[in-house]
């Protein structure tokens, strides 16, 4: 039987854009570990109308309905009430829980406010608490589908799903799925849409995802049947060709250091727009200095001049935002700093600084080896200051890891 | 009228447990800064009849229902054709998006699958997208009541919500409640928490947040009434002293470069374990090139040495790590880039590289300039590589921002 899971995190506290639901996170991973996949997310007030109807519409879609929070003593909790409202059925209080609970007072007596803990859906079992005095609940729906009630405090609700829920849910899941990942460097997520978008179209047995990333890499996922994923994978793998940097959570600068590594070989870097961005990035690596020198920021032309020795009249005749400026850096970099591989990056991120020629967006990426001539990359980017800066430090770093791989840049 | 919102975020990738959904925290907060509470949030798959019933739901509670995500190019994204379902309406391709969309690329071939962006729902209009290609819809649904389809990435949401959407919320916001930030350098969550914690316990009339940012600065929010937010942020300043350095949001890097804007002062850097980030922050502000003149990334010694004239004795007596050189650092790229100042950063970010005497998070940070002798701050920072080399270059900055105030360093 495949299981679907949808989460309803119950707490009024979580809508006001202060508390963060990080409770549904922890267990949609939990979820997915067990290949149980989330089909849903929601996050309520402590409003027992509106949980109930959250409730039923879940049952509606999947077998497994996971609530958390508004188990508490307080008058604000009515979790327990929205279930009975959800399936029709009563509470009951529960003699047994009841002795339970008073045990943690240790002869203190119990606040009244407690009482209600011990309330029991009609049919359901109590799903025991150790880290907490809120029991949750195990709440058959009919047809095999089940309403479940864990407690909102994290340590509580983690060892109540590890002790008393997982072992539950082990016996319903099915195989745990397949899930691949592709890291792709030098492209924007619509151009590897173009690419690969009619082999990840309703693919059978799979769900594949797209994503635009920060850093900024476009990330595939393949989530499903494990043959299926694999095969896919490979057809992807194919048609992405050398633009494939990866297929683990790894960043590109951590590629290009292993490929450095590899070949025992070093890079210096020489920035302009991206003032510090690529070397950040390249240092963001633990290891970094077993393969990266160092670097010089020339924000100003006289640092280009005297640190890097780009020549005057490179600088007098096409500016500093040029092919020219950007291959003189590369190599003033290399040859100062001694290294293997020198990389610069020279252009407009705007907002202001653009002209007809050299729009905001232009950028050059230089690039200096011992296996040949400096090359140069001409871009045009488009997007705001830190948009144009991150993805001119991404291509800096692809067009180092495809030199280093052999193929053209 | 009181509006009450909810929101949808679209995306298959936020089910899987790997990525949080950080776009509902946030339009939550932007939400409360207009007065406007979120009633519920959900989390959906990209798929269309699931997003339609939840839009539709939304719409029967309440006035305002906020979707974000899923209005990318690709085949998987759906909310367009969700929005349609749930209004009955129909998707018209736009020509007037279209020519704008194709000018985005310019002269080259617009992807085809970008044309599917430029479909807007009957009645709706266009929310335009300053950082990125897709345009958001503001579609009226009656009897006052409105869906808004919203970008999923980040920063294109947030540049749309404040240029676009706030704007038109404004208008059918009640009252707005008093907002004040506070935003804090050099001190963690925790130490601000000690140092202003009583004052922010329980005000009447106010919701007082403390915020860990990732920059890493600390913010204080204030939200409420706006006598009493007033009368709190006085406190608040009076006993933050220095350690406030802005109450609008802006990075730290931004205030440093105003103070130098101000005084017509340049600063360089010399950055070893931060390899760049210091400049990287720098230059994320429009206009950096009018104080920072650029910098060395010294990651090897052998630059120090060379391209910053730290001595030889300096290195093998102290070490790179210590005192001595990041005082040599900060004279030498001072020096040789000709500037007011000079900032340093040299330490161990770890996870290996640690000794006894100087363990992970040691971090030297110099500050050399004309009013004096170069002065040095030694750290101890704890955490990962990552969070440790942030906290080195938030600090850097803060000490130039407190030497600039005239404070003590």
């Amino acid at each position: 039987m495949l299981v679907h899971a949808e989460i309803v995190t119950i707490g009024s506290e979580l809508l006001d854009g202060a508390h963060a639901d990080t409770n549904s996170l922890q267990l949609s991973r939990w979820l997915a570990e067990l290949g149980i996949p989330v089909c849903a997310k929601c996050v309520l007030p402590d409003a027992r109308d509106t949980i109930a109807e959250a409730m039923r519409d879940g049952l509606s879609r999947s077998g497994l309905v996971i609530c958390t929070g508004g188990l508490g003593p307080t008058w604000d909790d009515c979790t327990r009430e929205a279930a009975a409202e959800a399936l029709g059925s009563r509470l009951r209080r529960d003699p047994r829980m009841l002795a339970h609970l008073r045990k943690r007072y240790r002869g203190r007596p119990m606040p009244l406010a407690n009482l209600r803990q011990a309330d029991r859906l009609e049919g359901a079992s109590w799903l025991h608490n150790s880290c907490g005095s809120a029991p949750g609940q195990w709440c058959p729906a009919g047809e095999g589908r089940v309403i479940v009630l864990l407690p909102g405090p994290p340590r509580e609700l983690e060892s109540m799903f590890r002790q008393q829920l997982r072992p539950r849910l082990q016996r319903l899941a099915p195989s745990k799925p397949a899930v691949r990942m592709l890291r792709v460097a030098g492209l924007s997520e619509s151009a590897v849409d173009d690419l690969v978008g009619e082999l990840c179209r309703n693919p059978t047995d799979l769900q594949v995802t797209i994503l635009a990333t920060s850093e900024p890499a476009v990330e595939l996922h393949l989530h499903g049947q494990r043959r299926a994923a694999d095969q896919l994978a490979r057809q992807l793998q194919k048609r992405l060709g050398s633009a494939l940097f990866s297929r683990r959570p790894e960043t590109l600068a951590a590629v290009v250091g292993k490929q450095l590594q590899e070949k025992r070989q070093s890079v210096a870097v020489a920035e302009s727009c991206t003032g510090g961005l690529v070397a950040a990035q390249i240092t963001a690596t633990a290891g970094a200095s077993g393969y990266f020198s160092g670097g010089i920021i020339a924000y100003d032309n006289e640092v280009k001049r005297r640190l890097l020795g780009v020549p005057d009249a490179v600088l007098r005749r096409h500016g500093a935002v040029s092919a020219e400026c950007a291959t003189a850096m590369a190599q003033g970099v290399r040859m100062r700093l001694k290294t293997d591989w020198g990389i610069s990056v020279t252009g407009v991120a705007g907002p202001s600084g653009g002209s007809v020629a050299k729009p905001v967006g232009t950028v050059f990426i230089g690039l200096s080896g011992a296996d040949g001539p400096a090359t140069v990359h001409a871009l045009r980017l488009t997007g705001e200051r830190e948009v144009i800066r991150r993805w001119s430090a991404h291509h800096a770093l692809n067009d180092l890891r495809l030199r280093l791989l052999g193929g053209v840049n």
